[in-house]
């Protein structure tokens, strides 16, 4: 595979980068479980933040991680559904303005954006640089692309950090590119202290779309007009699934994902999708308020409506339909969300990626502690097979993940548990706690 | 659900019956792990085959095995694809045929049928009565699908009897009935001391098909007019899983199916599928040669083109894309076989169902005390988890099955290893016994 750096680093990140000795980074790039080959790369980039660095060598994480090469890599998991081939690639077009259109367009940067922050500022905490280079977003800053792509770093970097803190591991973070456009980045520890495996995934990617395909993306499946066929493509997301080793803390799933699609006329689609949702091993009331009313509260600030039309969609969605039960106790879930405008609409899906910590935390370091028999434990690994079952079966976006060559497999099937097990005719006595899990798997409840 | 008996017992059945003491039956169940209520139902029926009793209530497998009842149940897996409305039920009509009907009928017994020896006979060395009642195939003893029924349940009881004598566990047998016609018997042996899970089903489902549920059925997607758009169907089949504990004793799998489909003038099309493959966790070039070699064997006997091309099918139906990689070192796999005729379709059938016990068996015993390590077992439970992707992402009769209401999940979902892994990034290192056998599921190689 010959990987392309996609944009080249703009001066600041490279100023930014000569602040960090060689050894330094070394030292702590092994501290983090990074992939990196024995001798550092010309051209590695990285950021500095507080004590922390974060590293990777361009366009190498495939290779250095494992030896595995894959031409192009595509791992959008969700809802997302792409087909993508090579073509304009708009950011690429933004890269070789020159100075003085830079220059230009970065006045023209909305209120709005500006609230946001500064994007160099803001690159310092993620677990990586962002995909697209930081340069490239600091002049299109007041672009939704760039304002979302800002959001799912930050959510990664939120999520990841508050799981370290919990768990005392650290994530292993691997950058992957997409040669067809854009890439992304993978974070995951596996066999922690507090999590079996833990996962969250931050993709960027773009190119063509073919007008099936397009139609194939949106859940309404609205007729998309391309030039000569082709329709121009952004997606991105953030996307998370936490195994825990103690049965008494549930598996939390979450996504937030952005598309954009330009037609023949120059019109932009663009729509907003996502959802959180947790699958606990045994019910407990008061945790399941808890994630449903924090969920509640983020929705109810932006429609009232929101909150029982996406939990109901969540329930509809995570439904494992060979078994009659559904994979969890649910959450929130939405798709093809653009209304009421793209100011709104984005505003909701960030107040939803900043519940995720809040949404979940507080359970985990309720339960860190919780005792636990083998019995509760293989109910756990029968539950992990019910979500294996789900995710490959029917989960929309690993199904279109699987499908598409030059897919990041290992970012798809991240999302499944590091073990589960399948017992033949297993059915919980009645009366049991188990048997209570299953009677709520099969009749979804109202948690608030 | 509301479950009828099929057919009721013929006199034979029922003389036998008696000759067996309630209290001995008991016992011999419970030693079996069959579920059973506590009292004996009145009608339960049984047969005894010298010191071994099998037995089952009549319709209420479901039930009884774990309080689950599901209305209908199919289990067909492998390539088998039906969908089926309840109607005219073949056998149905020729269980209401009155005496005389049946002794004109007994006359037609074909020569080549007969020397395949008496059904009652045979039937006391089935893990259970067959799925059609014992006096409805004495009556069409010289049809195809009576043939293949006493086939396929005589390789389910052969197989199974080796494997108990190697394990000295049994086997759970568990009967079922689908509502719209058929049934099968599932027997399932769970953490015993050589298999973790060794499963081997068998099942015989009829009643209607849509003319575009006919077409699926058929790999090559002919066209079948049937009348009204209905077309009588018959499928059955003999499938297996087996995974063993040690990392050094491969999983196998076969499967072996008949259709029959009747069309609106009246005629037959019918024909016959399956294969046999096995999924080692490192390589062993002599148990490779030798698995191959009996097939080889087996296949020669009919026809010189038959290993060469069902092997090649094999490497490519058991193919994991996403993954690059086969599921297993192969063996043979077909469908859709409707010549050179029927006889000699059916011979070859038998020839490949008889050897599973020795393509299978030897291997088995020769590893039965290799040591092993933590590593090795890992390994295998990673390679689990790539079977468990084959089998829930890209088998036909598995997704098939899913996809159909009424279905016998837990029969679908046996072949489901008891446990499983995923490590992200999984990748042996250079040289390692792991990579060589990656190498050959990379590529896969000819072992004869």
């Amino acid at each position: 595979m010959a990987t392309i750096v996609f944009c080249s680093l703009n001066k600041t990140a490279q100023t930014t980068a000569r602040r960090c000795s060689m050894s330094h980074l070394k030292r702590l790039a092994s501290s983090r479980g990074l992939h990196l080959p024995v001798t550092l790369l010309p051209g590695a980039r990285w950021f500095c933040r507080g004590s922390s660095v974060r590293f990777m060598s361009q366009g190498t994480a495939g290779r250095s991680a494992a030896g595995r090469t894959r031409s192009g890599a595509l791992a959008l998991t969700g809802a997302a559904a792409l087909t993508a081939a090579a073509g304009a690639v708009v950011v690429g077009l933004l890269a070789n303005a020159d100075h003085f259109q830079r220059a230009e367009m970065a006045t023209k940067v909305s209120p709005v954006a500006e609230q946001e922050g500064d994007i160099l500022e803001r690159c310092r905490g993620f677990m990586s640089p962002p995909v697209t280079d930081v340069g490239v977003l600091q002049q299109r800053k007041e672009e939704m692309r760039t304002r979302m792509e800002m959001l799912i770093m930050q959510t990664q970097a939120d999520f990841c950090n508050a799981l370290e803190k919990v768990d005392g591991g650290t994530f292993k973070v691997d950058r992957w590119k997409r040669n067809e456009g854009g890439g992304g980045i993978s974070c995951v520890m596996q066999d922690g202290k507090v999590f079996e495996k833990a996962g969250v995934n931050v993709s960027v990617v773009f190119g063509n779309l073919t007008e099936e395909a397009a139609k194939q993306m949106r859940s309404r499946g609205k007729v998309l007009k391309g030039k000569d066929g082709k329709l121009p493509f952004c997606a991105m997301g953030v996307s998370s699934v936490i195994h825990p080793k103690n049965p008494h803390i549930p598996t939390v799933h979450f996504n937030y994902r952005y598309f954009e699609i330009e037609e023949e006329d120059g019109t932009k689609q663009w729509w907003f999708g996502g959802g959180t949702d947790l699958t606990p091993v045994y019910v407990n009331k008061k945790d399941a308020f808890h994630f449903h009313n924090t969920l509640k509260e983020a929705c109810d600030k932006h429609h009232l409506q929101y909150y029982p039309d996406f939990k109901k969609w969540c329930d509809r969605y995570f439904y494992i339909r060979h078994r009659g039960e559904t994979r969890g106790i649910g959450g929130i879930f939405f798709d093809d969300l653009d209304t009421p405008s793209q100011e709104e609409a984005f505003n909701f899906v960030k107040s939803c990626a900043r519940t995720v910590v809040p949404c979940y935390l507080p359970i985990v370091s309720k339960h860190l502690n919780d005792s636990f028999t083998d019995e509760e434990k293989d109910w756990q690994q029968v539950r992990r097979g019910r979500y294996v079952e789900f995710n490959l079966v029917y989960d929309r976006g690993v199904k279109f993940g699987l499908a598409t060559p030059g897919s990041r497999i290992e970012s798809i099937l991240m999302s499944l548990p590091l073990t589960a097990r399948w017992e033949y005719m297993h059915e919980p006595a009645k009366g049991t706690l188990e048997a209570e899990m299953l009677e709520v798997l099969r009749n979804p409840k109202e948690w608030v």
